[in-house]
């Protein structure tokens, strides 16, 4: 059995952690980290696990969880992993970070889009990315994941053959992308309160969201090249779910078959991957509650541009899913343990 | 492993059971029955379950079923299971049955709320009313089973101990329930448009709604008495979850140690059921997509009444959930089997 | 031209008195008092009137208000109006306090259900309560008007009717009331983050919601009897409106016509009651943005009850609506002056 | 007094006319239209206007309305107008028609995006495309109005000026769109049901949606190019808004206030277009209810791309606000009569 330790447990990727542990059958939680609600009952913030655990919230102390845990999860702000990282934690146990601390390569680019000086640059080159479909044997031989943001995940998988194949112009590439509100965490603010937030749409970090150079970094890492791109996330009166739909003009006339048997290639035998039927396009709602992404793509001959689209569930593949999706890869566990959620509609 | 087939299962209860069964460890569909959509791929309809099954939509045959199937599940209209039910099929096959056809004991009452014809009601007396936590022995008897309704499973298993026990005025009940959208159906009726029922609220049913006898009957069943009550069904904007509040008169004042000792003598070892702590109240996202029923009460010794709430997934414990959970106990199965899912939050 | 202030104009009741004082004929808005966002534009905090004003952000000195103003609008927390009236103030200004401070005749009751001492008791006897349709020519009278809470607004009409003509047993009352995310203000709080509303419903305040001794002074003055009743509120996943779903015995039979009759008695003339036809039930969605009180009633014969049903806009009728049409009645104009807004749907 | 008669009263749109018509000092309704509830009380359709208005619903006789009307909306399915559409019927009232029938000037992009025959093209010349923000003068002296598209007013009100200086490479323009389900209508449709839209994003028309070409037509006008561009919606869970979130390179670097100074010297004057602060981007919520488009730029110096967002509710200055408007100038009456409602906000 995997002892496991949730840093920032109270959060809603915490949480999410928290419950698809429960039901993992190699896996179990032995520290529920809360710097907020420390020394409180779990489920008295959790209710929804009530009675499924017995636990109080504990602080946030990395050296003494890495002596109870083999893997550590930090579902943290920004900033606070790498600040407390030290070779003494990696030797002791495995870490998935769910910040975005250790998940861009450059650091200078790190500290120019989040305004952090980085505490702990040493680890970068270590940490492996933790997209599964793409790194996945790297993520085996690691001791330290960066896992990749909500945003990014869904953008990354939507685009990534289209670009690691070199069938699309670069420089054309638009990621016009829509979220669930659970993105934006439980903090207590006023822009998210639900009188806010329901019967409204807006964009938000226009020109300038901190996931645009990781969506750059890794696309860059596939075909080799610089790329640079706009994407435009947007807030939706929802709970759970994001959809990217991301624009480039191809490079020359592909039919669908092409596309579709890139698509193939890359993610023919992924697990977590559904590319769709022709002519049916990714819907959040169809993934909720899973580690499904959804992907499917239109190619619009009229303007020469593909359309691609994926949907995944933010908390899930986007957050808490794909970091147990990397837990049971760096412990050479079956990938699916612990995933195998039936998407819950309605 | 159980071979079981869902009559009626592309609408929100079949599909339900449709994604619990695919986790069940002892049971398999054999049988998408659906009038609607027969001859379709089940997934093209319920996508959220794409890649996870490969079937075509089957008639609603339930002769043909049951020489197929050990359990079947009719997620159907009113009136339909009667008209079909047969002692060959009863002979073949359990029978879950979630519409009301045999819910109710007294035909004429049946008749005249539903106003319909009872087609078998020679069916009624063999039936169990399958609310697990009240009649589990006969259940695990019975071949058919009356799956209750979505409201009168969190009606009654919210007043049971207190009826049960005598400590209520019987003439005094009021049940003031609210409900999510998906009770309603996936049938295209301009009420259930995503515009009329976002941004409001109703009372529909008032005086008149067919889950009234049901509870009535039970909770007459209870106590041994004739009980008349007022039941009044709600409509709120979102998708799952019933909140059932009700209210009584206490016989004579007591005390909330006495009352949290009745609730526990009947639902102390319950698995579904939580009662919880003192002053915390049942809300319908706690309960999402589990089988949990929440339950609370308060003593207002202002007014002598007490006021009791019961939360709970109208199509999971109030649909298929429990209709698996009979499956289970019919099938001398752990009961739990295939109903462990983390209610899902936010 | 009349000159309000409005002394908390940044919550969401005062900024619908702001919306509707913009379309007021008759009265502008000369300050607008806002203790958190002093100094700042108006429009960049409601960005909803953008263009349609401009002014900055003032604070809450009601004395020096009093010297600019001909009404002054409280919509501030508990205890803060009570906390500055003065002689001097009410010589100078008309106030209408949207707060609880003055609604209460008993200061003790104030006391104990508000848990605050109440700073000026004396003008406690010299507000009127202000609900227009029961209070109308006291209201043209007075100098301070304590303007009724939004639940209580809804319990009272709804009820009012039936209590002062005699025709319900009083200690039968049973209000279950549920109200849209605005009710709760905008204070950044985590239980109204949208996550934490948005599929849900909850009660709270159960058996001691500070609305409960209004509805009990306001309906015990009518019929001239104790009134001790009980009072649930809900949180409902939408932005605005209240429904209030009544609950008590008739004291014997009565036919439609007669309880219709005593209806049309007391609001048949009234501008903003909109009895509806028979079996037609109020929802919120047909009363927003408008200060319609809609209401109905059903008498079920089997229990020996009548339910009576009443729903309305919290922020309008409930709140900033109904405080202009005592500014209206105070002022000489006509009452529905800057209140004819057709209702807002879908 | 205009006489006005709406065909198509009972839809969405209709019923937005209906409830604006009712707040216009210069205007009455004299013909409620809808051929599904033809001899029904209007009201008992929309029970927001109950006892606002009193009349039944008509049939959609044209040729008859036009003896009682002086104006003439038809808010209708796409080829009934132009089914209908004669000499007589505009000689005898103005007609201002929201569907789609007169928007398109080359009929054959009409027949080819619709799927329909043109019954009347002879009238497609006469009609006067009102977007009034551009065609006033037009508006002013034509009998027949093409009331633009909902998706279309906003995206290209959002695009026009800097389409028509030439600011922007016109091959690289997208519009990712977004909006709430009101858009849908009123049909009882299952994808349109609550459940299926709440909790759910989603695009559809992807690459082939009809409001495509009325789009490039305009913007073609505009700049006297030929404009082929990639128009995409997303279907939102909310009643109301629609925003337009734009992208297109810049021809060469512009600086904020040379792009601002090209919207300023478009929209500076217009009543119902908002130019938002720098910096400070459209959301749906600010508009609701009112007849404003807000609109504002993001220069993204890194990829050489504007961002141009608009938004506004698709029910007022998308259709029934934007027709009234276009009413008032036929009627040379002030733009802004019976369209000065402040946004609603929450």
């Amino acid at each position: 059995m995997i002892k496991a330790g949730i840093i920032g447990s109270t959060g809603y990727a915490g949480a999410e952690l928290a419950g698809l542990l429960l039901g993992h059958p190699e896996a179990e939680v032995v520290w529920y980290g809360s710097r907020s609600y420390t020394g409180q009952e779990y489920t008295s913030i959790y209710r929804n696990m009530f009675r499924m655990l017995d636990a109080k919230c504990l602080d946030d102390n990395l050296e003494e969880l890495a002596d109870e845990a083999d893997v550590i999860f930090t579902a943290t702000p920004q900033g606070f992993c790498a600040s407390v990282m030290s070779d003494r934690i990696l030797e002791k146990a495995r870490v998935v970070d769910l910040s975005a601390d250790f998940r861009i390569k450059d650091v200078k680019i790190y500290e120019k889009w989040y305004g952090l000086e980085h505490k702990s640059p040493q680890y970068i080159e270590k940490a492996v990315y933790g997209l599964c479909e793409i790194n996945r044997e790297e993520i085996k031989r690691t001791r330290l994941v960066a896992n990749p943001g909500c945003y990014t995940t869904c953008s990354i998988l939507t685009l990534y053959p289209l670009v690691k194949e070199g069938v699309v112009e670069l420089s054309s590439i638009i990621i016009d992308a829509k979220s669930g509100t659970s993105g934006a965490g439980r903090g207590a603010k006023v822009p998210n309160l639900f009188c806010e937030v329901n019967e409204n749409i807006k964009a938000y970090g226009i020109g300038n969201h901190r996931h645009t150079p990781e969506i750059e970094e890794q696309l860059g890492l596939a075909c080799g090249e610089n790329v640079i791109l706009n994407f435009t996330p947007h807030l939706i009166p929802m709970n759970r779910g994001i959809l990217a739909t991301a624009y480039a003009f191809l490079k020359r006339p592909f039919s669908y078959e092409e596309i579709k048997g890139i698509y193939e290639k890359y993610y023919g035998e992924e697990l977590f991957i559904r590319l769709l039927p022709e002519g049916v396009y990714p819907e959040t709602r169809w993934t909720e509650g899973s580690n499904f992404v959804d992907i499917n793509f239109k190619i619009d001959e009229r303007t020469g541009r593909i359309i691609a689209i994926g949907a995944l569930d933010n908390l899930v593949k986007g957050a808490a899913g794909q970091a147990i999706q990397n837990m049971n890869l760096m412990f050479g566990l079956p990938e699916v343990l612990g995933l195998e959620r039936v998407p819950l509609f309605p």
